[in-house]
Formats: structure tokens, sequence, C-alpha cells
């Protein structure tokens, strides 16, 4: 009798090419979330990671990190956070902008939704540059609480976004290397 | 001895007037989301609400509907559908226009997401005038599957949404009656 092998998630992504401009190969999440196994597989993994070092908040940035970040709270008894795009948090916000290849962009958090104490892992789909992980980074710091962990279920290695991160421990569930 | 009595999820939402713009109260469920308790009371309720339908897809409205979904899924094992803003899903979809105050926009769905056979429950943290809800139930049944539910967190009743889900069975976890 032989145990099953470890579920292999990068089964579960799709590569889209020239998504969404020529030359980029965009890799899809959608199987992933299509599959309940494999989700919450990915819940999972992503929750043991970042359990260590003993996180009170997840801060999860919009749109897809905001759907591994649900589970994870719950798992670990953790305060979600939401990281939003310019204009969409209702409260009094801190913002932060990051570069686009054409312009920048803005991302917000309100400022009671952590604290000076709070232990904050950060969580988003894809580490690609990191520009938006920087920006997240520097917005959760500005409530005055730590920064202890960043995890991403997809990190493009080669494109060495996670330096980005200044020493933040970061976590991935699927390292694609070129 | 008593038990506790259940928890009043109305009082972890906040107003804040004059939002998004003036004589508009907004209904902030970030006090929510911070909490882990409060959390995973509407993700269990949501559930419970709609197991009776016998799901097997749960199809989530960017971007505040991702934060429910992930936790419904994983508790009926269904599958999840991000239902997304025009141009952000990488692969083939169906788009559906909805009314804006000023102008429109567009949702789509990969058009792999569901098929004929499927039970599909809509979620979204909000209903209000039901403009949103109408495009995500013609979005889904375009894949073919049925929608078999929706569900929200908070419902504005007084605003009527509900009639533009065309007799499908609507539940919500906070009614606001004016």
């Amino acid at each position: 009798m032989t145990s099953a092998p470890p579920l292999d998630l990068s089964n579960y992504l799709r590569d889209v090419p020239d998504f969404p401009k020529p030359g980029i190969v965009f890799k899809d999440i959608t199987p992933l979330l299509a599959d309940p196994v494999a989700f919450s597989t990915a819940v999972d993994r992503l929750t043991e990671a970042i359990r260590p070092y003993n996180p009170t908040h997840i801060a999860a940035v919009e749109s897809r990190g905001f759907l591994f970040a649900g589970g994870m709270c719950e798992r670990l008894q953790a305060s979600f956070i939401p990281l939003r795009k310019a204009g969409k948090l209702p409260w009094k916000t801190f913002s932060e902008s990051y570069d686009l290849e054409y312009g920048a962009d803005h991302l917000e958090v309100h400022t009671d939704a952590a604290a000076p104490g709070d232990r904050v892992v950060l969580i988003d789909d894809l580490l690609a540059t990191g520009g938006t992980a920087e920006a997240s980074l520097h917005l959760v710091r500005r409530t005055g609480a730590e920064v202890v962990a960043a995890c991403f279920v997809v990190e493009l290695d080669f494109l060495g976004g996670r330096k980005r991160l200044h020493g933040i421990p970061v976590h991935s569930l699927i390292s694609i290397a070129d």
C-alpha cells in the first residue's frame, strides 16, 4: 500500500499566451478555483507556510488575493484586511502609488485596519515584478503594524520581484523559473 | 444556564455617510472582515442558506463577493466561478452589460466556467438596485448552467433589487428596511 503523491498544484494553472498583451504568457488560476480539492489544498499550504509567523492579520490585495485570504483567516483566526484600488474603501485611508508600465496606480488601506503590535501577512495570487507587493508592504507599515511575511500562489522567479519585499520572508506555492 | 444569543451581524457593519457620494449611507463590511468569529459566522450562514439547493458551483461577483465565496466553496465542495469586470479574465468569455448611474459597465465569465446540468448559486456582499445581480444571472445562464439561488450579506430592501432576479430564491443575512 502506498499513499498518494502530494497534489501538484501547477497542474491547475492554464497558460494563456499573449494576455494581457503580446509576448506575455498569463498564468490563469481559474482551473484551480474550479477544483474544490486543489483550492482547499492551496489554502491549506498557504496557511501552513505562514502559521510559524503567528500572524494576527492577513492583508489581501484586490481582487485575486481576496480569493485565498478568507480561508486563511478562518484557519488562523486572523483578521482580514482588504487592500483596494483607489476610491473603493469608504473610511479614512492611507494610499500608496506603484508604477505600471504606463503611469501609476494606487492601493489603499483603512487607517484603522491594523495597529502597532499587530503581525500582518501579505497574500496575493501572483508575485511578478513586485511593484504591487512593495506598495502593499509600505501601505500596511503605515498603520504601525509589522509585516512578518508575504505569500503567493504563483511566483515568476525570473522577474526577481522578491527583492522588492526588502528581506520580508516570502513563500510561494508554485515557482516558475523561466 | 442559558446559551448565548445568536450573533447579530448587523453590529459588524459601519455606516459611512456620503459615500460614494452625498446622500448615500454606505454599509462598510470591514469590521465584519476584521472579526474572525463574525466572518466565519457569515460564511456559515450563507452556506446553510444555500445548501438545500445542492449547488455545484458558487459564482462570486468581483471583488467583495470573492471575500465570502472561498469559504462557501470549501464547505460545500463546490467550484468557484469568478465574475469579473471587463478585460480581467484571460480566457474566452461571455460578457453582459449593466447600467450605472452614468453609462454602463460590463461583467464577464469564462465560457467554460460551467455547463448544462450545473447548479450555480450567486454570491455578492450587497444587493442594492439589483443591476449587477441581474447581469450576473444572465451571464451564468449563458454557460448553459442553471442559477438555483442568490445570496447576499446585506440587502437594501427599500431599493427592491430582489425583483431583478426574476423569481430566483434570494437569501440575505442582513436586511435593511429604510
